[in-house]
């Protein structure tokens, strides 16, 4: 079973905070391994204290269950398939900002969760750390 | 009170796995006994480790209230009579995948839970288990 | 990262389930992954409805410290370095009847916990999966 | 209220990782803000998962009593003053590894945490982290 190390998590996160400086928002970034185990987080100043642990149910929810939280807050809506799934596994959330990390060989080897902004930031913030570790592998790839 | 041996539910699960193979899904399997609390449990290779908890909490659903999940799922919309039972009894999951028990004179004797897939996968999967378990009461009993 | 398959877990709790019942117990047994999350459970009839908790919760104590479950309670009795370790991760439980699970390269890949019985029977049990699944790793190595 | 910075988690952190690297060992290093909550956190390749929440704990216990972690646990022993404090607080970790931060006017502005070996080193790591922001704070100081 692959899994994340802490120096791509921490490119991952890096990134992010690029990102959400960039755009100015405050975010909490958090990344879990495979196993759904937090690996690394960090808080900017002035960041919701209440996205701390939003931003860690995002990444364990998208690791859960292997998509983008937000695919499955479409599922879980009044009278869809999956209402009210967020009760389990002790809190998910399934809103924008979570995504799977995936290495080269397209296997999931942890996920991303943002939070403390509009949920179209938190997913543009999301999409940076994921974007970045995509391109980290890709760059070891050609260097090989 | 008739309850569940541990032999029924690995009946009831090695059915649910052999449905969950054929039709190319992983998934998680909780088998609860009437008081609700576990009897047994399996994880497939890559199955959701967000499907964990919802198949147990899909098993002591049906249990508790003595109904396929889905049934309460219904009730349980934003306008219906019972909006967000799912909060009570530190979670429960109603969606469909949960179905109960019962030994050959009809009284419910536990309850099975799946979750790995869509949920109309969950079903026919929670449906092989409680199949094979009433085909092997009636199977005994015509042995007798 | 090496994972226990669920065929491995079965193996384990297979053998454990033979020496409860030679011994004349009833236990509940747990299996755990990598990850820490749960792969395997089963509850012998007759079996305490407080060890279905303690089981799994000695099966990750074992994994979350790679140790067996007795060593972490030396250390966390009064005076000694670990004191009320057990407040920690949701509950840990640290005598005697968890054990990691490793394969023929040594390596970690999950634990076993065992509850149901005086300590000293709960760590024989558990003793029994693990030794059984050691002996399979030795087994298919021969094989080849 | 003065708080931490996440530049400055980061340098606590940075020295914490590169002295547990230095001691051979495999840590989870986290840094809470004034108000008790999570600043940054890391884990190393092959850390306990059991460290993750203990880590954690660790930080918010020194931050929540603004001392270091191993006072605490010496006045909860059996008989002593705070017996069993660790159950207040959603749990405490009160064995060595925790440690207040402080700016340089000798104001509490955090706390660090480290889990993963012996309490000895999870001090000695502690103690990296928190000596190499006093000296950020010196540093500083002399620029100006």
């Amino acid at each position: 079973m692959p899994d994340i190390t802490l120096e791509q998590a921490q490119i991952s996160i890096r990134a992010a905070l690029e990102k959400a400086e960039s755009i100015n928002t405050k975010m909490c970034i958090a990344v879990v391994d495979t196993g759904g185990n937090l690996k690394a987080f960090v808080r900017m100043e002035k960041a919701w204290l209440g996205s701390i642990d939003i931003a860690m149910k995002k990444a364990k929810t998208s690791r859960y269950f292997d998509m983008p939280t937000g695919e499955i807050g479409e599922m879980s809506q009044p009278g869809r398939e999956l209402f009210n799934i967020e009760i389990s596994n002790d809190g998910l959330i399934t809103f924008p900002g979570g995504l799977p990390l995936t290495n080269r060989d397209d296997e999931v080897i942890g996920a991303i969760g943002v939070s403390g902004s509009t949920v179209s930031n938190d997913l543009i913030v999301a999409e940076a750390g994921e974007t970045a570790l995509s391109g980290h592998f890709l760059y070891s790839e050609k260097k090989v």
